[in-house]
């Protein structure tokens, strides 16, 4: 047989990836498996953009531009405003998900041997697009303790080599729903300013904040206007993952004209996607208030929960619908495990074994360089309804239990 | 400024994209510009399609899984099934449009310095795709006096090195509409068996053959069956490029194993597009039946009226909507240019300059690796109605007398 691409062999598989067979297995028994591993809103998509695809009256569903539609790069112009960044229409991309969005954009500016800095815990798939490039990931650890603030300049210095093209942010933070402060982004702002360096800002959960604080986007930090690209998706924001419809914002030129061939090369983003994103930016501010209301009420109540269970920990989220919480387990890969294969909450209700509940979590190790660092940690999504949130509270406290007494 | 990649500077601006900004500018001016440059099939996407959209009763738009939706791969079981290809619905990944499709498979291939070889001329993104994974692309020169046949053995065994990892071939072709004979896939499949390379095989024009002969897939191919990789896509077949969705089939497990690594990091393909494809493919006979037909006589209208121009000459396309023409000009690039900048045609109806007619064309340099070869070639594809592919006729035969009495 010919030979695989060592770039595709070296691409680890995810923490979660490994777990989802187990999981169908335990579906398959009859087990209900509660879902805390996923980023997948479960609230309804606005009935205007369902609405939209109903009205469409072209004959041909053409390719749209490569850019994107030019009426839904107009409508964002709108929306930015709202958060005080000036940008003209064609200062943006539209793509196929912010994982095109962030695809592209570490083609245009990682040959392979660069090297890209980033916070962890981070999101896995920074990495393995970092791969994708040939690209060199270089981390730096942020601290559970102190609810994963950014970490000192100190350490951001120590990072960077004549090879470093960019720090990469996830603001407010998947995994860890840390939202950045201002005088944070300042000290980015001069360590991107002064060693000339990229900035990528990946705001995809920008609507989601708990603080009451006005956002600071990167594209609003002055000073490095032609550095920051921003990275920026529907699909959380109005519960729209499918439609695949992502965004990249920049003043570079001579990086949008870069982007552009590949973009090109790609030929279009989706149109039926672009025609839904464009009815969910307008005319949805209750739609956006109650999806806001929401999260709060459920990280509240979930945060809450989580910290009065014996030997749990986790710093409050400022932002997004993920925390990662410290477990009393030595391995939570292996606890993350045994909940799919092992595991079975049962209460009056559910009597037989295989019949009963579980949890599924995303281990940690998988967010960190060094495996180490995250062995007692998982990361949590509270897209769950209230209900759920409660009963999967509940089965997480008794599986702890009988883990720990095994 | 912080530095763009050095694989992002060296994708070359394709022909058609130099010159779009031209056309922008004479239709500005009021010139009615014929499209003979692109791809995108002017006929209605099937109703049955269209109004799958105003059907879709789900409330939340969410992921579909990496691989695509399940109903679709196995309605796509069926659609191969009439092609006498036997593949299960895991040996497909939907991607987003063909393009995905073949990006995903050269990072799954190739590594930086590896070889891939391919006939010229050729779609040029197949070469920027290459560049994007560091690869580098060897050609095999086909020839427009034998309608752009298989070159010989000999050329591709010349063109093998030890880096070599695959051959892509495209059937029916885009740009020149040569459709591969058995006997020429044979001669494939027996270099690509020797040399234990992979096979590319581009089959999105699969409907579009006009020899009446049966389609053989490389998927059919016998004793290669671990080195076939199929792309494909509904994007021309339905008239529907904007949804976004294409496939991969591939009988090789660990080819499958190693490309849903980059599927997982993109998440998910677009699902709307996906619920329009899946019902694009069943019960759409009659539509395809209409579709052919249309094509099929556009084809032989344009191929006999183009070869009836003075000096113009064009074989026969077998397949796809494509064919690429020999031009009498020395220099096709400045003549598809002086057509947006300079020339006009004006008849009794359009006595003023700047309001009358002119056609735009794809220059071939950039199909080949030796722009030389394609200096007096451009392409052109038959997706206008009948009578613009006739008004582009006359238009182009005035132009060619025009050009060269300058």
């Amino acid at each position: 047989m010919p030979v695989i691409s060592k770039r595709g062999t070296s691409i680890p598989a995810s923490p979660i990836r490994k777990l989802t067979p187990l999981a169908d297995a335990a579906k398959a028994q009859g087990k209900k498996v509660y879902h805390l591993n996923i980023g997948q809103p479960d609230l309804p998509t606005p009935k205007k953009a369902l609405d939209a695809l109903k009205t469409i009256d072209r004959t041909t569903l053409e390719y749209s531009p490569s850019n994107g539609l030019k009426s839904l790069r107009e409508t964002l112009v709108g929306y930015y405003e709202r958060y005080g960044v000036k940008v003209a229409e064609n200062e943006m991309i539209i793509t196929c998900g912010g994982s095109e969005a962030l695809l592209l954009t570490y083609l245009s500016l990682l040959d392979p041997g660069d090297e890209i800095i980033m916070t962890e815990p981070s999101y896995a798939n920074y990495i393995t697009f970092a791969i994708t490039c040939g690209a060199t990931v270089k981390t730096v650890t942020s601290n559970i303790k102190d609810g994963f603030a950014l970490p000192p300049v100190e350490d951001f210095e120590k990072a960077i080599t004549p090879r470093t093209k960019a720090i990469l942010i996830c603001n407010p933070n998947n995994p860890t729903g840390y939202l950045y402060s201002d005088e944070e982004l300042f000290r980015l702002r001069d360590i991107v300013k002064k060693h000339n360096l990229f900035l990528i800002s990946d705001e995809v959960y920008r609507e989601f904040r708990y603080t009451g604080e006005p956002y600071l986007s990167a594209l609003c930090l002055e000073g490095i206007e032609q550095n920051v690209i921003v990275i920026d998706s529907v699909s959380k924001r109005y519960s729209e993952c499918g439609i695949r419809v992502g965004m990249i914002v920049t003043h570079n030129a001579e990086f949008l004209k870069t982007i552009m061939k590949f973009c090109q090369a790609r030929l279009s983003p989706p149109l039926l996607g672009q025609i839904v994103a464009q009815a969910s930016i307008e005319g949805t501010e209750e739609y956006s208030r109650e999806c806001f209301e929401e999260y709060l009420q459920r990280r509240n109540f979930f945060i809450d929960g989580l910290n009065k269970i014996p030997g749990v920990f986790t710093p409050m989220p400022k932002g997004a619908f993920y925390t990662v919480v410290s477990l009393p387990v030595d391995d939570s890969e292996d606890f993350c495990r045994w909940l799919l294969t092992d595991y079975c909450y049962k209460d009056e209700k559910t009597p037989e074994c295989y019949t009963g509940e579980t949890v599924m979590m995303a281990p940690a190790a998988g967010f960190y360089s060094n495996r180490e660092l995250g062995r007692k940690q998982a990361r949590m999504a509270y897209v769950l309804k209230k209900e759920d949130l409660a009963r999967a509270l509940l089965i997480l406290e008794d599986a702890l239990k009988v883990y720990n007494s095994r």
